[in-house]
């Protein structure tokens, strides 16, 4: 049985959306079990009728941490908040992994407070679980999307070893394909620091590092892990998301003021257009996850519906049986 | 008259494409006269029946620069070359701007060579003029979005305010409003560099700044100029073309597979996404130019087609018109 910590309160809707998504997730996976955080009234009330409450526990937290608080201070002060009790749940044991669409910061700083580092690993990274067009490699990770906005080229060697084991787990492929992401394929070019980094990565024995890669070719399914500083993927990251958000609205719209087309043609269309983009309006599929923490810790999106928190719980448990952290 | 210098020989279709669109741009503005530097045989074959010949002058230039050569090298050598000559002429005066889809690195090089920085300019930077959804404000200006990968942030707010300046007359606004590419909005966040750039733009006095933008807004208009170093902008720069070229030709795929749909549906539903998505999907709209030579130096696509090079020539003539450069 895979235990995981819950917390009920994060996101934009709250249980509604969080226990609901768990449930779905209990439903299709016979070896999950679930710990519950937050009010317990609140929770009760969401609790849908086909959820096996063998397999539910609900612990009271009743403090918020919003994204208005300091995450550090609030960490430090707010012991009865589902963030705190979620992550001790899982630093003492009782549970696998944590997910939680609450505060990134407050989970950051929980995590390295109550859970704590792998060892070699000096500064945990965001990883985002991105898309692409590939039927052969539909997802690969990017770390760092925006944690550490000072990365050092020695910590994407890190990286770059870690999301190698768990990229070959997560996504199921052999001898992870790693690139740096870069503004020119050739070594040299770039900035300073993927220089550096290149030549880092190129030496390193244990990586099979293909080379840089530009971001208008990884949509293509180059790469299974792609490593950049913490600013420069998150820049990459809101642009791929933004566009597709951006062109998929404008693109619908144009569509219902085709006249050219009837009604039920835009409707038809208006299905495979939703199918074919939506995908990639997401900032990630279900969830990203911080990388170099001892367990396994899922921050989805605020804004993530039941069946995106059905894929963060998901990915959690795939987390947490993975050797990376199961041993 | 507007004097054009146009580089025949540049891009992957040559003269057929340059020729053609740079007449398309001569019969659409009657102001406009040009230079075609090339192989004079090849220029004549290329130049369309319904080209005022009057306003065309061919100048015999013998020797080819590609991407392969070193830019410097190519540049100090081939002094028959259409890039050398074109650039020269523009220095001379005998022409108000260049045009070429050529080797951008050798055309940066005879640039600062042959026509020199501004005064208080330190590097030149690289422009790209970006499309929005926004009906009021289509486009914006990205700079730097490729020339130098160690940018500084002074020379932020010399481009800021030359940028503004240009936009202004470029795109039609008045008090373009200025932002620094970021992964957040509050001044508080982003890099060293960001951090650094936000605090010197807000207290210059001679620009519109409204503060750091994220990439997932600007596609929606919220600017008219956005500054960033030369690496950020081109991994944006990437991600948003790649992006709506990836989606574009995956959603067109589904489209023809789609069993709901029949022929004449997929053709018109085609159209609409063409129209709606191609604009995102070429690096710029017809040419992005260098911020900070002595007179406007237009580099396009080598890939572009003849109405593409057709709006860098029209690009090339606004900007040797306006008061930046034709004072």
């Amino acid at each position: 049985m895979i235990r995981l910590a819950v917390d009920t309160k994060g996101g934009d809707f709250g249980p509604e959306t969080t226990v609901y998504g768990a449930c779905l997730a209990m439903h299709d996976n016979p070896e999950l079990s679930f710990l519950l955080f937050g009010l317990p009234d609140e929770i009760e009330q969401a609790i849908p009728d086909f959820a096996d409450r063998g397999r539910l526990e609900i612990i009271s937290a009743e403090e918020e941490i919003t994204d208005d608080h300091n995450p550090l201070k609030a960490i430090r002060k707010k012991q009865d908040s589902s963030i705190v009790k979620g992550l001790t749940a899982v630093a003492e044991g009782s549970a696998d992994a944590f997910v939680s669409a609450g505060s990134s910061g407050a989970i950051y700083a929980g995590s390295l407070l109550h859970i704590g580092l792998m060892p070699d690993i000096k500064r945990p990274a965001a990883v985002s679980i991105l898309p692409t067009v590939s039927k052969t490699a539909p997802n690969y990770l990017l770390i760092d999307s925006g944690a550490n906005t000072a990365s050092k080229p020695e910590h994407l060697v890190q990286y770059g070893k870690l999301g190698s084991d768990i990229a070959g787990q997560l996504l199921g492929v052999e001898n992870p394909r790693v690139g740096l992401l870069n503004i020119g394929s050739e070594a040299s070019k770039g900035n300073d620091f993927t220089k550096a980094a290149h030549q880092l990565l190129e030496t390193s024995e244990e990586l099979n590092f293909t080379g840089n890669v530009e971001p208008n070719v990884l949509l293509s399914g180059t790469n299974d892990v792609v490593l950049s500083d913490g600013f420069t993927g998150n820049i990459m990251l809101k642009s791929v998301e933004g566009t597709a958000e951006i062109l998929m609205n404008d693109l619908l719209n144009n569509l219902k003021n085709d006249e050219k087309l009837d009604e039920n043609a835009v409707k038809a269309v208006e299905d495979t257009v939703r199918s074919s983009i939506s995908r990639y309006t997401n900032e990630d599929i279900g969830g990203g996850f911080i990388l170099g923490i001892k367990a396994p810790v899922i921050i989805t999106h605020g804004a993530a519906d039941r069946t995106m928190f059905k894929h963060s719980v998901e990915i959690a448990a795939r987390l947490a049986d993975s050797s990376t952290f199961s041993t």
